[in-house]
């Protein structure tokens, strides 16, 4: 980095032979979190968080953070401090610099807004549009945890700290570059995206971006025991968590068959879940795409819609 | 560009031999702007526009825009789609191309964030913390002209369109890229700040980065004469609006004094004002910066304290 803070832009070069990568995410109080279900720290390392992962979806690593913090009377300093550790932390976490952003006074919610910019190899990035007839659909790690830990932190009884685990998994999720980074050495990976918005929201975007069909084999999505026990317990569909929960941060995608057999040892030697979940079927003559979820035998449409924090569009 | 909209993130690479220049800005209804001050457009422009201005502050140009936005059901679909064509026509000016974002709810104001990511020669960004005694401040263009704008869009009598012009000057303020440019290819300029908050702020910002004392002639500082004349009608300080107004985006910084007839030709040539209105002093034996106003043959120092919109600090 050239220049860094204290300026009025902060300066730097991209390493040799690399490009820029670069994504902005929002954070709206009431919107995407409420005081009862994050701490102000929370909210800074996922307002991070969230972006790095976007950057590990195109295959690349994060580099430098921009953040914009408006903030109110409401939040104290301390809150204020607190915001910003959880920031620093999600930045250490995967090597991420803060080299700019503005910090401006605001009449009521908190927003919170924050570019990354990161790296990935000249003309390497991966896409959502490449996805090809007979490639096969993987996930990384597990889903609906965050969901299943959203739905916790909204119950007013939160047990004994038995499913700590799943308020976790919605509070700090981890971002999946080195899972990207390895996909993108393979070279196998035909389109991938990150779950910020479930599931099914995500396997949509490529659908339609690559203009093909996908199939989804219910019984092969990764969820966790103590999603699926929590779920037991308060009589959900943890498969709804997981095509509509989101903020997983894992990475969904499309690979060549041939090669599974090769990533799935090298995902396991890395000791990061590496899941098939699902085939790109045939390009639609009609030019149409799909999202197609097998289940008890059947195939039946699912729907893009995402998910809906507190009521509220995203 | 590699990856533009539509992904998870954008990709581009930056110039042979270039840096990226980056940098981002928050405005926020009540703090920053008022529905009876800007318009919709005028409120996406300015939010494009204090980047493109950050980014000549370091004599580099403006590329890429990441635009943030959390807007509140308030706001109907016509006037969103009225800020984004705000966004566009700042970007179109100075050849930017938005390649990423968030749009998202918001329960009450409206926050716009942008992230402007530019290109400047490697090695060459012009900062804050190399002014040198004996070196000469410039200011470019006009300054105070958007103070007395907003000054006049505060009251219920606007007059009868003679004015016009400062309420442009307020809404539509334009970035000297092409200032800052001739800036970094002269290879004079030792610091540079763009005007945001006030002559005073920016100058501070450079004697303390530079630990240098700077003396500012008040009879040489750039009023345009329809802002005298309003400030005469109501009964105002011109000087207050220059020194502590702001958002006129103008450059001001400083210059090899024997570099000084050569930029004023080069300036002169393209159309841009370039006036000398102070000198950076030795720097002081206490190691202390200070900005100092001649004015009616005395010295005094001029406080820190810059624009205060609409009663809160931004």
């Amino acid at each position: 980095m050239t220049v860094g803070l204290g300026d009025d832009a902060a300066v730097f070069a991209p390493g040799h032979a690399m490009e820029v990568v670069a994504c902005c995410d929002a954070m709206v109080e009431t919107v995407h979190f409420l005081k009862s279900t994050m701490s102000p720290s929370d909210i800074g390392y996922k307002a991070v968080m969230s972006n790095i992962s976007d950057v590990a979806a195109m295959g690349g690593y994060a580099r430098y953070a921009l953040v914009s913090i408006a903030v109110s009377p409401k939040w104290t300093p301390e809150e204020c401090s607190q915001i910003y550790d959880g920031i620093y932390q999600a930045c250490e976490l995967y090597g991420v610099r803060v080299i700019g952003g503005d910090t401006v006074s605001a009449p009521d919610a908190l927003h919170l807004s924050v570019t990354v910019l990161g790296e990935v190899e000249k003309g390497r990035a991966i896409r959502r549009s490449q996805a090809v007839a007979g490639h096969a659909v993987f996930v990384t790690g597990h889903v609906g945890s965050s969901a299943a830990g959203l739905h916790l932190l909204l119950q007013k009884d939160r047990g004994n700290g038995e499913w700590r685990e799943l308020e976790r998994a919605h509070q700090r999720p981890l971002a999946q570059v080195a899972a990207g980074r390895l996909l993108l050495a393979s070279g196998a990976c035909s389109a991938l995206n990150d779950v910020s918005d479930g599931l099914a929201s995500e396997l949509w975007e490529i659908a339609e971006a690559s203009q093909v069909a996908i199939t989804v084999d219910s019984t092969k999505i990764p969820i966790r025991e103590d999603v699926r026990a929590y779920a037991v317990q308060v009589n959900k569909d943890p498969l709804e968590w997981a095509f509509y929960g989101g903020e997983d941060y894992q990475l969904v995608g499309t690979v060549e068959p041939g090669r599974i057999e090769e990533l799935t040892q090298k995902f396991a030697a890395a000791d990061i879940p590496f899941t098939v979940i699902g085939r790109v079927e045939a390009n639609r003559e009609d030019g149409e795409s799909a999202l197609l979820l097998i289940r008890d035998g059947t195939q039946s449409p699912l729907s893009k819609a995402g998910f809906n924090h507190f009521g509220r569009r995203g």
